[in-house]
């Protein structure tokens, strides 16, 4: 799928700012964030939909949207909630055909902000955004450790 | 938690048209859908927010999403995509505190009527709706058995 914007971030012949990759998935910070740390997470095999992803992938990919939700909480972003997303076919709203997970952080009172977000969609620092998720997955696999300690 | 509206669906102590439910999971038509066959997947056992949800119980409601949102694409509804949504946390609009994904068939053109859904959200012909769905993910169980034999 070469003409696939996402295949080519995957295959790292365009840019992202990566928060997360492994041997199956890559998180990615959305060019066009509707709030700041708003991030995609995508299987790293292309399915355009999710008639096409397998079981086993969209486990492997709400998993991680999953902890990001609840990494966003922590440190870094400490944000109050998130919004996850997937908009599946054009139908949906779905833009660029690869599958992608929206994780949309959120704090309390932010309604206006979010509203003007989702009208621009203008991207926030960046890099002391990506540091900041990484800092809350850090966190959170801290926690992890400490509760099966 | 007995002042739990969904923690009373899942005891049947209040009504729901359900359009499934196993030992973790139950789905059931949303009062104010969005469109026609907006489901909500919820845990059986209480959790407030995705922080308080465990990562198995996680994998369990969207990978019953992903199934659902796949059966909306067949007999049934015939949908031609769908929107699936977490709002976690007050502070992302989630006004029932008690997890649940959202699972909202789209069809193509549709927009104009989605967000006349957004704002009215009236119910449908609830009993035909949900036997729709429950047709859809016959044809998806169906298709599966197909195609590992």
């Amino acid at each position: 799928m070469s003409g696939c914007t996402f295949c080519r971030i995957v295959a790292g012949d365009a840019p992202a700012t990566k928060i997360f990759e492994d041997d199956h998935l890559v998180a990615f910070l959305d060019i066009r964030p509707i709030t700041r740390g708003h991030t995609l997470v995508i299987p790293k095999r292309h399915a355009t939909d999710l008639d096409e992803l397998d079981p086993e992938t969209g486990a492997r990919l709400f998993g991680f949207g999953h902890r990001l939700a609840k990494s966003m909480r922590r440190a870094g972003l400490t944000a109050d909630g998130a919004n996850l997303l997937i908009n599946d076919g054009k139908a949906a709203f779905q833009t660029v055909h690869h599958v992608h997970l929206h994780v949309i952080p959120r704090h309390h009172g932010d309604t206006l902000r979010f509203a003007k977000g989702f009208v621009l969609r203008r991207p926030h620092d960046t890099e002391r955004t990506a540091a900041a998720l990484r800092a809350g997955l850090d966190r959170l696999a801290d926690e992890e450790r400490e509760t099966t300690a």
